[in-house]
């Protein structure tokens, strides 16, 4: 099968009766809330950029598995090249919709299982490989989009996997001669509930003896137990009742939307599990799925996000008539660095990518490049936010609603005292885009999306050498051991 | 007059009938829409704070001018003490409030302009200082609550007062034999629809040629000719829409409301007209103004609300057990740091305050304290946002509607999965609460409130003097000069 | 008697005959090595300033023990006014001096002691007080130079006191009946060999069973059983070595020099003994010490320093013609902002100040704005020599010798090609004062003065009432307890 | 020809006669001089790093233009490989000398001059390519050690070159039938007077009518006219007077020695001259030598040095006991994060490389990439600086002389006092060796290595499509231009 278009997508989607709730009320077509809309139109954008021959190299890749072309969305990189393109798809898909592109936790978890249930066919003499990649085959055959499920509601921090609700982490609740059920839920699903699949890994690294938390899957949208809970702000309510969404910041793609994902004793069949008490692969598949995430989602992602906030920014500097000030350029150059360190660093991470296993024929990024990549999103994004909310100027926070300009009595006075070089609507419009960025969820969204800042710490830390290090000092310093 | 109650001040807006819109609809009573309402409720309860025995000496002064107790927020500062309670009348109000004391500007105006025109009558011989006492007594006897006006739209940040439209900054259109005639207009005025009365004071400093635009003036609120056109966000939507103010993230005062006002043609009696055309003392107000609001709304305030910011990560990390990681205190002790950098330099401005101009009376804080306290507060806010979400976790922008907790096939989903040490209500609750400081309008709000950072460089490099850190270095370099 | 000349303090230690060890070797006279002779200089200079009518508020009060006056030196401040003329004092000497007034820690040390022992003679019925003070009057009647010491050796960070070497500690070895014997040492001990007297004070909290840990004594100079061994570093060796002081960074007052001083069976009689295994008072003269420290030493004084990088770096920008760059100037502001923060909240912490105990007449400075200052200090200092670094060039760090200008062959070729807005002469005497400063010992030696970092962060969070921030944050999110 | 020993590259330099001064003193023999010695030896080791197996991917490369091998150091990159084996030489180097790579701005200059030569051959019908090629074989088969020459000593900054004295900026002063002839003067110039030639390139980019200035040529070490100043600074004196280098910060190798190079009239052949007025040549010179140097000299060799801070850190933190404590594996980290960032952007910035101009064969690295690894290492150094001064302690810069560990006295004490989990002998060892590197030259040297921030900062501006990233924000917008 081809590729697909955004429609037929759609078309897929409207077949789906979904188990999805938002702000209390049902929604189980997609196209019928305005929140929920903004995530099936983000995926149609996706498809239909696949389908643009200037995006090929970067959206499509010739799969081994199949022999034809697929989405790269569904396919596990088989080399260096094919993680940049990996990364350079995340750039892309981040400028195009402004917000998520659905389908990376998948394309990232994919990589992850992929790699860890190899070695596990290969050091436990399982078939979680095999199953996985007849799985992956029909995913590409299909052109499916999958999500990826990984962050457990966990509950409080302090105890361990089951030692709270035994829910609070996703769980192998029973095993059958047919398959397995699972219970748990899963939160921060970004655009869950419009995939059509989602590929469940381990968000955490049960011990010997959590067993049933060590579990990967494929699960099909809204299948029976599964039911969907999306999140809901003043951005989510502005959009369900203003009525026009032309005037919201993203007009079409929105915020990035998430949901939360109960399972309530779902079935999965053998064909469809990857992994089933495993604790040791558990831990590697996490930490592969990491080191892959924080490459294409801390990294590049980001790169693309921060694209359109310099994009904007300069767009308000020049109507304002400040293009030219020292101090203005200054700072658009605070946040291009930003910007080139996250993406370089990414590129390195893909670049020095390897394969993982030896002879898996997968390929994963340089962990310490991607958690290094990660690192300067955190703290950079934030750094962005603030040199951007500089440059705009308190209009970003204090600007009028833009219905304004369709009342008779104030729209005169807008226009007139609103105007710069830019006429008081393209301000207004422009500002808006811009708001939505920095006076919005972003900045905490952008810190925790692939793990918050410390977890990167930590495996820094642990992917570094310091004995080499001591050594080189020792030497020097003429010290003897 | 004795200090009005909150309901008497609530009796009195109910009798203006406001020349305002928001959202393209006309507010003729601030009580009848859900986000003009929030200013109403929260200048009540700076009154009634002001009844509060407790408060009393923060919130009250004996006024030299009537003789009586008066609200600190009609009181230009008589001593260096008066600063200090001024501040610490701005760390209490945002604590109690969660969104700005509306009077704050006002007051600091009020600071400027009793200096300003004592300075003027004294080297000018004009009238404007003993007119604007007259008007303060009548502000002060009937316990009035006062806006200031400071911000111009200005248009294109390249061209001089009247270079544009000759309306983008605010000017005096003509001068008549019993008054001024106004036109232009302001914008970011905090609140100011909700006040008895607005000070406006030049923002600009207008040079030989442009002296419409140093006017300094009182006008009455919705007076003839003037236009408020409110503010609108995602925020505001929400709390138009909604229809449950409980479930917002400030429930009942929500955010900083501010507008644009527009001044057509509006006309000012003599007795209210302090500065008519002194382009040399335009430029003084500016300094003053500025100096007094760096230290009250740049320093003091904005401990106020990072208190808010750390009380409610604080909750949240009990609720999800983790107050006692070794890492969690150390954020919380950065969000610490910032506030007591800002609090304190505010204290230190107010202490270190003088008589300014000598002979009058009036106190004003130092400047170079003032200012180091809002460039700490500039990227220091910034910052406390970042650690508030690094802790809260991203929750804090996936979290779902408080409404699933009224539909019964959810709420039992969200108070099982939600629960940590505390119930998933409490936990929404308090994460909602904090999503409105780190998810919305505080960061670009509080930078450019009292100016944005390179303001307040440009001040501090004026008000150091090099040449004595220069000579001190000479001297210990044996250099001779 | 009265205030002591330079001159006259400068005999008195001719008549010493030092213990001390600098570089492998013994030094009797501090006159007689380019090192030592250093400190003596610069207690010579803050005997003199003590004697200029203009510095005399800040230098000098009158002591209500001995009812004349004294040094501010020898003075535990009497009200928030003294602790503000304290921090006036550090900024002064600072900028007099370009290295450690070092009287400081005594001071603070007697500031700290003070306090301690007046509480513990009301609870404990002890005598350490009554002999305190008398002591103390001996040494304000006598203008004596008192050092401070309080920070141990430590050896391994991982044990507590007596669980390694006995001694890493400061121990009483013995109690007598006419006294006490120590032993261990003190590191870190600035100027300690130039001072009349030294002031031990606690520099670890000792718990019950660690009672020996717990003493506070004065000793004198070179007593028996005292060694001082010099710290020595590049710029020491240059000192020695060079033989024309003239062309080093800070010509006469050079580095901050500290020793470690070793106590090989000390012995001091009861009525210098004023804390002797009291460990809950220990730990309160520590924390004593420390509040009062951060605001002189981690505050005020670093004030004083930034102010002669300040001025520096502006000579330097004005020889190289670049001081019109606005984004130098950006860079100066910089440096200014780090200087105003710590200075103003050393100022606020000494406005803040209390009695402590109340009813003993000591004042102590506010803690929390004490370590603020600090706190920015640490990481400030840092930023101060990095944009001194950025605006004064490489040339900072590769210029050739002032010799060179006594060489006939490279004196013309460096006054040709040296030369900028000032003599090649002039340029290369600035930037070494400079060099000083941004490549050598500050960097480090501010951090730790005082407490490195992480010490503050610690009591910034222990000093903070976080229930009360979380009940602000409760009261607003109309969350019921 | 072979490559070179250590032993012969010593040898080469022993037969010229330096016309080489330092602290007012001729140096003839580098060997005679412990500071110059130190460069000599750096060398060394670098010639004979060329020769260990283990290295040779990284030290050597087969010259596609005498078609042997020969050292990296005197090889134009010809391909992203090439490129990224450079950054791994600048690693390598930092590791093992703690100092310069001394050819490393000789290496650079020689890409850049490749590059530009090529295309002025192509554009402009000259022979500088073909002369640069000759020369460049000369200098591969006798694997001669080049130095690059850049910086000029410039004068007042607000002047252009000839508009102060006209040897402000090095320059042709006569061109004659057999070549050219030079006068001016290069500054931090590192060790250029033990290498065998200088390559020099211009340091500004000369405007049309300033022809004189757009010079580029290669010169030999001490050839008539030329005169070299060394830097001189405490650590100079130290090495210069102590007589025992084993206690020195970094024994053997030393500071990173830079001179002044002073060109009286020299005479430069025709066959050595490389560009010769063409002003927009120059230009291009200058950005690809920053280009490069950037990569390897801003950012990979940055990584080398900061292992070593790392290292000696952790050993340190050993010696203390505080290995195991978290804020200072926190500290670690950050530091680890700072190495990681500027080396990945280095390694990025190598495999984006390009081949500039097309169809030369030489490569030239990613632009931004490398601006951004400059960027971070600029900030980043003075944070690694600032971190291993927290961990490392007081100690740092308070330690004293080694040679207490031969004096009978002090021995036992120090031995005593100063023992942690390691010797007294081994920390003061390490502590010295780390004093180098936090307390001394670097922070400085390396923010001004390969240029300053703000040169940076311009670049990744102008190298910045702003137009779009414009486009991009207003096609989400949904804004028509």
């Amino acid at each position: 099968m081809a590729l697909r278009t955004g429609d037929q997508y759609r078309e897929g989607q409207s077949k789906i009766k979904h188990n999805l709730y938002i702000n209390g009320n049902k929604v189980e077509n997609l196209q019928d809330n305005p929140n929920t809309k903004t995530v099936l139109d983000a995926n149609v954008k996706v498809f239909d950029l696949g389908l643009e021959s200037q995006y090929d190299e970067i959206m499509n890749v010739v799969s081994p598995l199949i022999g034809g072309k697929v989405s790269r969305n569904v396919h596990p990189s088989h080399s260096a090249k094919d993680l940049e393109m990996r990364a350079e798809m995340a750039v892309l898909t981040s400028q195009k919709l402004g917000t998520c592109n659905y389908r990376c936790p998948g394309c990232d978890a994919m990589h992850a299982t992929a790699s860890a249930t190899y070695e596990m066919d290969q050091k436990l003499n399982t078939e979680y490989h095999k199953r996985f990649i007849e799985w992956l085959k029909y995913i590409q055959k299909n052109d499916l989009a999958v999500s990826g499920g990984v962050m457990d509601v966990k509950g409080p921090r302090n105890l361990r996997p089951g030692e709270g609700d035994p829910d609070h982490y996703l769980r192998i609740a029973e095993k059958r001669p047919d398959g397995i059920v699972l219970r748990g839920a899963r939160m921060h699903q970004s655009g869950a509930y419009a995939a059509d699949e989602t590929l469940l890994v381990p968000g955490v690294s049960p011990r010997p003896g959590e067993e049933p938390y060590a579990v990967a899957c494929a699960v099909k949208n809204s299948q029976e137990g599964i039911t969907y809970i999306a999140q809901y702000n003043a951005m989510s309510a502005e959009r369900e009742f203003m009525g026009d969404n032309s005037k919201l910041g993203n007009p079409t793609y929105g915020q990035r939307e998430t949901c939360l994902i109960v399972f309530d004793n779902v079935f999965v069949p053998w064909e469809r599990v990857f992994m089933c008490g495993e604790t040791e692969y558990a831990h590697k598949i996490l930490l592969r799925f990491a080191k892959q995430h924080r490459m294409a989602c801390g990294g590049s992602c980001k790169a693309g996000f921060i694209d359109l906030i310099i994009g904007a920014t300069q767009v308000l500097t020049e109507y304002l008539g400040l293009d030219k000030a020292p101090a203005i350029r200054q700072q658009i150059t605070e946040m291009i660095k930003v910007r080139e360190i996250s993406y370089g660093l990414a590129i390195a991470a893909a670049y020095r990518g390897e394969e993982e296993p030896k002879g898996s024929g997968f390929y994963l990024p340089n962990d310490t490049f991607g958690n290094a990549a990660k690192l300067n999103t955190c703290d950079g994004f934030w750094e962005v936010m603030k040199w951007a909310g500089d440059i705009a100027g308190g209009f970003t926070v204090t600007m009028p609603s833009e219905k304004e300009l369709e009342n008779p009595v104030t729209k005169p006075l807008v226009e007139k005292y609103l105007k710069t070089n830019a006429s008081a609507k393209d301000r207004m419009r422009m500002t808006r885009f811009l708001q939505n960025w920095i006076a919005g969820l972003h900045g905490v969204g952008t810190w925790h999306g692939a793990g918050p800042r410390q977890n990167q710490m930590i495996m820094l830390y642990r992917d570094t050498d310091l004995e080499q290090k001591k050594q080189m000092a020792k030497a020097l310093a003429e010290l003897k051991d």
